[in-house]
């Protein structure tokens, strides 16, 4: 009731109830709004990347970030925020989710997406679709409009048509830039070469949190060039991929298979949860702990139910941004910045 | 080194060295076999359960632990015996798995397993295939012979094929008992009821702890009655269905959403780790806590690292048994016996 009367008087007496200590809450901070995206990890070097590609990145992130923390100061609730700024990534060619997604062996792009709403744990998710434009949104009706959490291939894509999602031909998705990486994998693995997958991952996701302190999760992929035999990652899974309840909000981006083994995007919350650990704290124990005694290569964002960022990877780079709401807003690609 | 001359010598000197205290194991208790099983949970009352029915069950129960503790007793490794176990109760009509498997609401029998070695932390799992007599011996290779952790539909199937397993007719896994229970379904649905779920839910497990001290877990099921649109449960999901590590080991049965949502297997590892629990009162937190507050029903079975098994569930019963190096052996399947 109390929450609902500060969202109608809007941010002031947000602010003001927070210095009075009226709220309620105790010790715990007041929530806040922020946002953490990703836009995958890997061997992203300096000298790999040209100029203008980093502008494009730089420039996209910025953007993205821009519009969902505009959105989370307008009131709009974090699942709604979640969905808004993966689509928007879907449809940007320069990540490997919807258009711009990589290629399987047999030279589709299948794609896979979950959402989970931290505040219901509520989730949803969707693989191996080839003809729904914004995967994400099928996840989010998976989760809204079924009683299941995961639909595969042929009976998710139906489900989504029959829901009024925008369906597309499977050409949509076809990109110059990800075909030319499957010709080169190809290649390699032809004469017999090994290596190159920690390049040929990429994953978008972001983690957000409304101004009436609920934290939601969401991740979209196209998954692995040259990935074979109905191979599903970690993006789908609930627990790898995604997770949020009320304490925190996590996605993952990196060799998937590590990341569900290691449950990493529930793990981080299970660490949270169990000892007095900062979600950087956590997330660092997962990423460089656990994954990186196994050999797995990637990283996660993080929100915990204060609003604190943990961007955390073991790979090159990750592309990634937080906003904040006291209007801190941060872009990288690289391992410092 | 001490512990292969340990398996050299036999039962007897590992009896001995445990007793002498001279493994160099300080506190930790020295590792004994053991085998838990289960054939699903659900809505299993005393008065649902024909005396010859509740016979066959017991009788598939004791004669599939006997084997597998038998297998341990010579040395198989918690692998081997695990995905024994496993076959052994996908062939068995009376079970959710392989053969027996319930009916989706378009007629087919889409069997899910997987399956994960606590040694290594390696996992496979197979999702939605329907000409795989044995989707737990699919789920190893997925494990041991490619780079995936899971593989979906058809995709799944041709590299079973292509690995040399056994494939059949999608009629193999036809019987009667589960046809009525999809037309009993469909009927539920066309007059509008609800309900039934419970009932309808069903899934074999494994967890087994071997002489060297490795714990490994699996899970096969065929699934939900009347279920839709390509749905994937908990039993081919790593964290969900199945989890392994070197200190704990977990199968899961239930409505397979909530276990997603919970990642109920890994969670109660986790649990384990972060807190002086045993095995049971971790599992208890999951299942009698976590999962039963969100109006998740199911159970699990599970193994600590010193063979120490869990048994918990919040139904009205599970098909369920354990065998220990002692020779202890129990089978139940109500809530007290």
């Amino acid at each position: 009731m109390l929450r609902d009367g500060v969202r109608r008087l809007g941010p002031l007496a947000l602010i003001l109830l927070a210095c009075s200590g009226s709220t309620g809450s105790g010790e715990a901070e007041q929530p806040r709004i922020a946002l953490v995206i990703h836009g995958g990890a890997g061997t992203i070097r300096p000298e790999n990347v040209s100029a203008e590609r980093e502008a494009a990145y730089r420039s996209a992130l910025t953007a993205t970030l821009e519009a969902g923390i505009a959105l989370l100061h307008e009131g709009a609730s974090s699942l709604d925020v979640v969905e808004t700024v993966i689509r928007r990534m879907e449809d940007d060619p320069l990540f490997n989710a919807g258009r711009g997604a990589v290629f399987t062996a047999e030279g589709r792009n299948e794609l896979d997406a979950s959402i989970m709403d931290g505040s219901t744990s509520l989730a949803g998710g969707v693989a191996g679709v080839t003809r729904v434009r914004h995967p994400i949104t099928a996840a989010r009706a998976v989760m809204e409009k079924t009683e299941h959490v995961l639909l595969a291939g042929s009976g998710a894509e139906r489900f989504a048509d029959a829901q009024g999602l925008e369906m597309v031909d499977p050409e949509f998705f076809w990109t110059e830039r990800r075909w030319k990486s499957l010709e080169r994998a190809r290649e390699r693995e032809h004469v017999g070469a090994s290596g190159g997958a920690a390049a040929a991952f990429g994953t978008v996701g972001a983690v957000a949190l409304d101004r009436d302190g609920r934290l939601a999760a969401g991740t979209s992929t196209g998954g692995m060039t040259n990935k074979k035999h109905g191979r599903i990652g970690d993006s789908p899974i609930i627990g790898a991929g995604t997770y949020a309840n009320s304490e925190c909000g996590v996605s993952s981006t990196g060799h998937g298979e590590y990341f569900i083994r290691f449950a990493v995007a529930f793990d981080i919350c299970a660490r949270l949860r169990a000892a007095d650990l900062t979600i950087q704290e956590a997330a660092d124990q997962v990423i460089h702990g656990v994954l990186h005694e196994a050999g797995g290569e990637g990283g996660i964002i993080a929100l915990d139910a204060s609003g604190n960022p943990a961007l955390v990877f073991n790979t090159d780079g990750m592309y990634r941004g937080y906003a904040l709401a006291d209007g801190q807003l941060n872009v990288a690609i690289f391992k410092d910045k």
